[in-house]
């Protein structure tokens, strides 16, 4: 593997958070809050520091890059990205146990929104403002965020997109690699600020409106309440809701309606599979907390934010869902595992992925009732390819070993299978929010550091859909050949 | 599809299943139940009725059967065993609600071992005798008995035994399946009759060793105290776990040891494999709850025997493990997954496809970092082909929607995620205990008529691993060509 490069690359990633972490540090002199600003500056300089240092010493000759070098350089990019994010936080002492402060940065970049905050009004403006920008910088990836933005002189950076966007198959939109990555982000910024708009439309402050505005677009939950969405009107409810389900959409989908493509839009199948999960999970949910609520409105409000915050792996809530009857906290539950669409900021299997398994499972019963037929997945009128769907199932074993391994592991502290198990789903798919002791009322802060690091860990390696850091992992890789 | 075969082939396991019906009825008779015997009387009358009528209305001439035949027979005939099975509860009333006799006779033939009795004690002797012989007939499975016993004329029955023998890959003994199916139950009956030797040895009253020893063989679980093995001694307990680790092992090994090949028995790698993930589990809970049971001997045996009563999905107990702290509660969770070996009488997963879907996993990654070299997953030195890795993978998402899907339908009824999980986990992998509720201690008699019947089902897909009835249920299946 070609060192070099990727520890140059993981270089210029530090210097970009270096930038990135200035942002808060501006928030915190318009709060006046100066003891954050040194925290902010002290991590800057850190940060930077070591890009510097890293660019310096390894600058690459060489710049060809195979896959193995691209799934390095994201694995290793985003487990510092979370160290380094956590200083500031560490360095205010608004965290002062370093494995809290990793978990809730961890938690941040990886759009998952854990948090181990008992008292999350008590933390300063520009501490929150740092939290929930991490959810954005996140949500569409640091690496294309590189991508779009630092000149490239080698064609082979998909392997590094391929490995930061979520989803079996990872396309380009145009033929420059460069221009795709910046389309997306022009997107995701135009969308950001339109929803800002809308929240400051129905009052809610501005401060306010910018984080849950950079949460919502990032699907990743951070609130600055304890009652997360729930203390806001409902058409705040309403607006944040409809932007969950529009950021859990393919991006893609929304360039094809730039170039005015909308046959190619309604017809996408995975579109449709995830409204329509929506809407049968909000009808049945409705109708189960009716008597909670009683009437059709709250009932309705409630059940769709719900579902559009779990399913897009968002995890902002207006209610203690951990309080109503077992058929709702069994569908939130499940809709933990969907997630919402590929090339989406959502976490979670990818709605794709669902369809490709089922149509392989029905593959596979035609074939087996007719062994000489010749048959093949088809989605959107193009056949997938063998080799996709057999990626696509061996990833679904994989991630429920996964979730089953975290889950395991964690059980050493003394919580109930309920609360372990769906604090490691949630955590895997990037959700935030579980069921018991880390359901919406409750927080991450009773786990041990062990677990903490392991839940920590756990979301990042769902964020990158677990392939790349085995392959960054496996021995052979670092052993052969060091140019 | 051949369907006047298909019901010919029903119709003769009805008849069998009359025969059978024939024991317990005699077991009545020594006890003096004589209510009991007019109930074993008239199911026996019930289902040889049906047996005959179909035997003669659908006598089939041509009787060349494919896949499609194999798993729809397979499919009607676990449903038809289980209904009627189910006739000697309701007729004589012991279990008066016909949902829960059907479950408790489809947990006894799945070999499950979950129960709605909430007073195991007040049963008659004959019907607690069923019940285990239920396991027994269950266990290596009636259709591999009906081609033990009942002359066939077409050598095409290897899709039955496919259809009912668990694991990835069914194989013939000996060239010609009838034989190999002697075989196999010569073994098992073998097997069975030395457990009731060591159990009367320790003690243990002849109807006692003669239940827990069908109980053991078939994996199966259903015993006839409260406290299930809690009762008994030590030595007896460990006896029982002995076994169980016996009938969780692949029966083709017995074979290769009667045929002296002692090589080949101990590079099987699934027994290693089974035995690695028994020791560590027992260490690790051993340790876990030496502090409840505060000496080695006592920690070690309860250990030891719930991990095998789990792994191999048998279901006994000899403690609560529902009050055991996390840790080991998870591990037990995690072990109803994985199951015995492959060609074993236990449900479960099988230690052999989790094999296949981690060196597949491991393949797969090796691939992504070399796309040009050539891999192929070998499992005991022979190559695993494409099409089995295929199957087993998409059997892994088919077998994890089910307990999801199952998970979801019984969650109508008010109890938590720990016990609506558990009881899905448990009865997919054919079980029998969960966590919480339905915890050793408990009993499924909580859930409705609408969650027993779809438990019921559950554990039947579970048995017949799921795609012989996907396949049966297929509707192109039933509407060509009907001869």
């Amino acid at each position: 593997m070609n060192r070099r490069m990727v520890l140059y690359r993981v270089g210029q990633i530090m210097c970009l958070e270096a930038v990135l972490i200035l942002l808060p540090l501006l928030v915190s002199l318009c709060y006046k809050e100066f003891f954050c600003t040194c925290s902010f500056a002290l991590s800057a300089a850190v940060s930077g520091f070591l890009g510097v240092l890293l660019i310096f010493v390894f600058k690459a000759k060489d710049k060809v890059m195979f896959a193995k070098e691209g799934f390095t350089i994201v694995s290793l990019a985003w487990l510092l990205l979370s160290l380094i994010g956590a200083l500031p936080f560490f360095f205010s002492g608004e965290i002062p146990n370093f494995a809290d402060a990793f978990f809730e940065t961890a938690s941040g970049f990886t759009t998952t929104g854990a948090s181990i905050l008992e008292n999350v009004e008590a933390m300063s403006k520009s501490m929150l403002f740092w939290r929930s920008f991490t959810h954005w910088i996140g949500g569409m990836g640091i690496l294309v965020l590189v991508m779009a933005i630092i000149p490239t002189d080698s064609g082979r950076s998909i392997h590094i997109m391929r490995a930061e966007m979520a989803g079996p198959v990872v396309g380009k939109l145009v033929p420059k690699i460069k221009d795709t990555a910046k389309i997306l982000y022009v997107i995701y910024f135009a969308l950001t600020i339109v929803e800002i708009i809308f929240l400051l439309a129905g009052g809610m402050p501005l401060f306010d409106s910018i984080v849950h505005a950079l949460g919502t677009a990032g699907t990743g939950g951070y609130g600055i309440k304890s009652t997360s969405i729930g203390a806001y009107s409902p058409y705040l409810q309403w607006v944040i809701a409809v932007f969950m389900v529009i950021f859990g959409i393919n991006f893609n989908l929304y360039y094809l309606l730039l170039l005015k493509k909308f046959g190619a839009v309604l017809k996408n199948l995975e579109l449709w599979v995830f409204f329509g999960i929506i809407a049968v999970s909000t009808v049945v949910i409705s109708v189960d907390i009716f008597s909670i609520y009683g009437n059709v409105g709250d009932s309705v409000r409630n059940s769709f934010f719900q579902v559009t915050s779990i399913m897009s792996t968002t995890g902002y809530s207006t209610a203690d869902f951990n309080l109503w009857p077992s058929l709702s906290r069994s569908i939130l539950f499940l809709l933990m595992f969907l997630g919402g669409c590929a090339g989406s900021t959502a976490g979670g299997l990818k709605i794709s992925r669902i369809i490709i398994l089922f149509k392989s499972a029905w593959n596979d019963i035609k074939q087996q009732l007719h062994p000489r037929s010749v048959t093949s997945v088809k989605i959107d009128g193009k056949a997938v390819d063998n080799g996709t769907i057999r990626r696509v199932n061996i990833y679904f074993f994989v991630y429920i070993a996964l979730i089953l391994a975290v889950f395991l592991l964690i059980s050493f502290d003394p919580f109930g299978l309920e609360t372990n198990l769906t604090a490691a789903v949630s955590c895997v798919n990037n959700v935030g929010p579980g069921l018991g002791a880390v359901g919406p009322s409750g927080n991450y802060s009773g786990y041990s550091d062990f677990s903490t690091v392991v839940l920590a860990l756990s979301m990042i390696l769902g964020r990158l859909e677990i392939f790349p850091f085995l392959l960054a992992l496996n021995p052979h890789n670092w052993v052969n050949k060091n140019k």
